[in-house]
């Protein structure tokens, strides 16, 4: 079987590592363009120590036409704001040019498909409507039709993955009350990569949790995009997240209250009926807590309920990887979607 | 000034060996007493190690007559149900004796006023209920008057004592919507103590978050009480405490929505107000948020407050030290007042 | 091609969960039998929670003439001292059987070839000389050839693991002066396993350096056996390992002076020689140091050298994850070269 | 008693917030003045969080003769390097002022006799030999009586402190055979201070152990130059020194072999006589192990020793928190014997 052509570009960044790793261990991928603006020049082995003997490609800059030319598919791993224009520009150069070029962007670029929610989110305008409408926001255990179909996939935030998968039963099966949803969510300091800010100095971050930006992070907007859509109500999402005293994994927790005919058993069956046959999602049995312990390095979800009879809460539990199924591991199985391959293929997961 | 003579009952746990470097530490107490069942006879320097060359007592078995003699405060640092019939025993022979001796708690065993509630949260009859509802719930900044007369003073739980300094306010100025408070809790591993279990051991708690006792943990039980005692109607809580990645310190989230006729700015002056001329209580800035960090090593509480516009949810989050305002420290803010002493006086803080 | 029947006795032990994960996606290896015997009955699913969903398969008791008959290989991962007896009995009964069963033994018990050590290093009398001399000592790097004959490969310990691929090209090239070595060791808790100790509870270990048998651990003697045999002298070292804050990995670094002939470049020359086409062996450029982020869930080992000019001293450091290439991913390359598989088979590394 | 009045530096930093809790603790001192170039303005609370409502006072520019007015003492909390001359022209400008200032400079500018050492191991030149020359280096154990006459303190390294103190009495009585001395250090990422580099960001620290420096630290000439001076004849050091994942401590293990008139018991009975009546000094018994958790927040060094028989080497293990003794409780223990306090005033510790 002939390999896909990928490139990345950000491939100095964190998360560019983490794929890297999972690219060069991918029997059906060939690594064949890796762009870096702030290393250009340097071996990808200079950059990331841990590659050192067995990537030896050198960093280039940024040069549309040679991704067009020689990718058939390439992951966007740049700053969000950076980057949108350059993208649209590269898609519309790879039709003129006849190339099949796919595009899966790791940033919250194309995530948000309604422009005005950029200014208040992220702080940028955002003046490419179109695209942003027909880009697929790649969470497979939803949108794997689409984005099979996709030019264009938004590789989802990873609060928003370990929410969404959480959530979307009850809001597809329709059973929450209310339409307000609290979540309260702890994430490794890797989720705040490499350049030095206040919440990735280990003086900071080491015997420390950081609550941050709350009720004002931008995964929020996605989070209700997604509840909205599924629900075909108006969902909000109170979200506060922390930074915890470890590098990898990430756990979301759900408040919500059920509607009256709702009760715990249905609940267990609806999750079940849901994620039949889906690879990556592990349902975890009564009375089990998920673990980032348990996911981490693999592209796994995992999920538990605790129904508080008391107070008539639901409490969602879920924790994934978010370097993997929070970022690369999800870009993977998208790639792997978009070019008919094995939705597991290169995934490193017992299950 | 004369000494005030302590003693511990149980001085081989770990929250005795913070307690035993305050009092060590502290110009008006003389340590007389160190009991202990599992090290009688090993100096306390051979046990807790970090206090090598300070304190070379030797541990010895639990006899009431001794304590009761010797002892005008005596510390009681065992496992919850383990020593409530001793406990009541024990005031009832220093009665007997004419002896002054006061009792400070650091267990659950006289924290709940209901002797129903035992059974329930404890898995134990508890059967002196008229100790039971004489013990003083020792929260200094909610009941000092009555701590400065107690015989019996049942130190509060660590998570209570964070959620309860964060949520008093509201509830004692009635503007909290709803009865049902939901509290999302991070804890350190010195939680869990020194006796192997799955919430202590390296490998299951570094790099790792543990859900525990999900919407389960006797601690909500303390809550309640107290909140429903503030606000004077039924309080019920959804508390889900986790064991976090780091040793020392606490913190709590509050999610609760406010009355129409409460606003931000009239709640942070309530709180400014409600705590005013407390020593151990730090009120953020708006925008500022409470780090473990801040408070480790310290008998602070530091509260901040966050409201979420779009959802009209209010946020409160506070963090202590989970041992010091958690645990020691609260002990020995307890004895200043039993004794008429400063009430800052032995704890290491600066402010 | 026929999958390779494997077996594992300790099976509900760390490395263990390390292995069993290992196999699992072994393409080359059909998993047939679990023995546990302090958790006989239960599902492997259910004792290593990162497994559930993806190994089902019971843990049945010890049973010889079972694994005899169903495993071509079987991996011993007991304690020390528990199992040399029936290691010896379980091949015997296999020859009887006819059965070509090989065995790759985790424990110490095989890995000295001299009967006296075993009392003096691990307190007990080991009876099975002929065995501890046939048995072939499973450092692939410098024994590959009698591993891929061997009937029984004693795996090595971590910290031997760690000095002997640091030191090695050293000894054989007999460039060090005298025959003391000073090693220096930081290993993570993993090292420590699951059953409570005073080196894996969190509260002993999170933010702490433990030395632990200082001068007196018994991997001393592997190292000394070892470095003997490679510089056809007697070699003696002077061990100090410790037990440090992090989970996974381990650093050793060796002190030792070179003889007036030897200088910085010719040793560099000696150790690429030593290791050309070695594929687990990451030697670093002159100035860079190695790192335990950068092998941790590999089978690499890295080794950095520095020579300190003013002090004539050679400083050879190098990393290893200790539960891989120090423990189960050894004994997957073991396996590998005793069934005629390529060496890297199974084993994740982008090298 | 009237105040000492106190002023520092570089009252930013890591090491001055430490310090700035013992200042603000310590009931001899009056903090009168805090210098800050980068955060010029602001009150300090707002730049050290930890100090919120305890030390409102504003961060000024540097002016040398307000200093010389208005303290007794001054900290300087600077980089290597960058304030050498400065401290000249302010302790010359407070003579001509007949001002009795009084300088304690934690920085690694005066600790060095010999300028010639400067270009070599800092990279700078250094033209104030004279003061060089009749600066003390602050190590109380034992340069005491020096430093109560001292007008310039150069407060040691965090390593070399711990060094010194570990292998001091050993020199003195000249029981060391050879005059190369092995030294194998872990310290906590403090160490690294909170300017972002590769050695304090949290993705390179935590789960990791990084050698830096190796054979070329600058603190070895501090080691050296005071080796020597104690042993009375020219002594080297191959220092390796590591950041390791946790924040606060060091474990320092210094290598050596015994002249054969040495013994263990011996040296042991030298060890307690060279701490004779030293309150910062613990020593251990046989057996027992130095760890950074009886030490951290504490001004105290803990000594074990391990005599390998075998190989007749000795290991000396010590351990500091290397912000308190290492750094600023150091400096505080210097400014009470420059001003006839009782040397453990204001230092935390239950000894």
């Amino acid at each position: 079987m002939q390999k896909v052509r990928a490139g990345i570009v950000g491939a100095a960044s964190l998360l560019s590592s983490v794929l890297l790793r999972l690219l060069a261990l991918h029997r059906h991928v060939e690594i064949v363009l890796l762009v870096s603006e702030t290393k250009t020049g340097k071996k990808v082995e200079d950059v990331h120590r841990e590659l050192r003997g067995a990537i030896s490609k050198k960093l280039v800059p940024y040069n549309p036409r040679e991704i067009a030319e020689q990718c058939e598919v390439v992951f966007l791993c740049k700053s969000h704001g950076e980057f949108w224009k350059k993208t649209g520009e590269l898609i519309a150069l790879a039709k003129r040019m006849k190339s099949v070029l796919k595009v899966i962007d790791l940033s919250a670029d194309y995530r948000l498909h309604d422009p005005e929610l950029y200014p208040v989110w992220y702080g940028f305008e955002h003046k490419n409507a179109r695209l942003l409408r027909d880009a697929v926001y790649g969470l497979p255990e939803i949108h794997a039709r689409d984005i099979k179909e996709a030019e264009l996939v938004a590789n989802p935030g990873c609060y928003p993955t370990c929410v969404l998968l959480g959530a979307a039963p009850l809001f597809q099966a329709k059973v929450v009350d209310g339409t307000t949803l609290i979540v309260d969510a702890c994430s490794g300091v890797s989720g705040a990569g490499l350049r030095p800010n206040e919440r990735n100095l280990a003086m900071y971050t080491m015997e420390n949790i950081l609550p941050y930006r709350v009720a004002s992070h931008p995964h929020a907007a996605e989070m209700e995009q997604e509840l909205t859509h599924i629900a075909r109500e108006r969902i909000q999402v109170t979200f506060v997240p922390h930074v915890v005293a470890f590098k990898y994994g990430m756990l979301t927790n759900i408040y919500l209250r059920l509607k009256k005919r709702a009760d715990y058993k249905s609940v267990v069956k609806m999750y079940h009926k849901f994620y039949q046959g889906k690879d990556f999602i592990r349902l975890l049995p009564e009375g089990e807590y998920p673990q980032i312990r348990n996911v981490v390095g693999t592209n796994l979800c995992e999920i538990g309920l605790v129904y508080d009879q008391r107070t008539g809460i639901l409490i969602v539990m879920s924790v994934i990887d978010n370097l993997m199924k929070g970022g690369s591991g999800q870009a993977v199985q998208n790639m792997n979607l978009m070019f008919g391959l094995e939705e597991k293929e290169g995934l490193p997961s017992v299950r």
